[in-house]
């Protein structure tokens, strides 16, 4: 059997976070828990241990960062440019996945986009060249993500670069979602702006996590 | 029987618009088409009257915005800004549908959003606050519209008054599709944006038209 390679979660304390860890280790991918507090992030990764088989550990986030192979950054926007800066050194030559949806609130159900264009470019600008920022995740109600239940919604993933793509549409995969690529990394704004639609339909339709499916025969 | 409203299309000679005005004229809303070229628009109006129940005929777009109680624009953004100008004082106190999708070609698989933050936007600054814009149809596929085939796609429709939002859905809905308000106008860009993505995704996923749907149990 291939192995696996080891998967950071930074802010994988969080409902996003901790949700993705949970699918991820499910999988049987071995699984570092990072977050501000270690802790935290060790509790955490304690009580995911208790019941799945694989290896999952707490951290710092930046040493969580340092121990994962690829890294899923899943903090809220206002901490998201120190949280990277935070993490930076210990990320070179690796994937950064990109969770982040720039919400403003207390208006989140607005589109707000920031100069950049999106949070995925505001990461490629903060981490530098030498890493490869792809962003996906954006629109999956993380409280579904956190159960065992079927999620009928696709996860859009993007990035300038197809195969470290392709490696984040398997990890999608192994949650459980289809992955789709949207494009490049700048195109994660339709996705990241979406996330507010998603927001204003669930309180306009009383509906509990709207979600997106992209529809049509794909090849 | 209620009577329905005139509905103008300008740019109704174009794909997006043409399909839209034989789905509207077949659901029998009295439709004026308008072209910059008004003998381009009778044209059209006379090959839809051909099948059609419902009057139908072509006028200038001025013309046609002048006679239309609501108007849809269906023009490609590097015409908006122009077309809207040239129909500005023919719309005083109606709904404008804005269907502009801020594509810049070559790169129309990119997401590139105007520096007002969506096409949708630039229409209520052209337009005046006297005109209510509203914004849809920003992801269905035109070639599918042109049918009669039932569309696996939603509509998103954003403005942010809601009466004139539901009266567009309506319209959405006569076009036999589903319409969702997703919010303020300012949100269009999201639905504006996703098309670039759902152009990327034909390409690489050699679909024939990919859409959207929203999911959840809508209330």
């Amino acid at each position: 059997m291939l192995e696996l390679p080891a998967v950071a979660v930074v802010g994988g304390t969080g409902h996003l976070g901790a949700a993705i860890a949970r699918r991820l280790a499910l999988a049987g991918y071995p699984i570092i828990i990072g977050s501000r507090d270690p802790e935290r992030a060790r509790e955490a990764a304690a009580r995911l241990s208790g019941i799945l088989p694989t290896a999952i550990r707490g951290a710092s986030n930046p040493q969580a960062a340092r121990e994962g192979a690829i890294v899923i950054v899943a903090v809220p926007f206002t901490f998201q440019a120190q949280i990277l800066a935070d993490i930076r050194s210990s990320v070179g030559g690796k994937i950064i996945v990109d969770t982040t949806v720039p919400l403003m609130p207390p208006k989140v159900m607005r589109v707000q986009l920031p100069p950049e264009g999106s949070a995925a470019q505001i990461a490629q600008k903060i981490l530098g060249d030498k890493v490869t920022v792809v962003s996906a995740f954006h629109n999956v109600p993380a409280h579904k993500l956190a159960t065992d239940q079927e999620i009928d919604c696709d996860v859009l993933v993007f990035g300038d670069d197809k195969e470290s793509c392709a490696r984040v549409i398997d990890l999608v995969k192994a949650c459980r979602l289809r992955g789709l690529h949207g494009g490049s990394l700048a195109n994660s704004a339709a996705a990241e702006a979406f996330t507010s639609i998603l927001i204003s339909i669930n309180k306009q339709y009383s509906v509990d996590g709207a979600g997106i499916r992209i529809t049509g025969e794909l090849k």
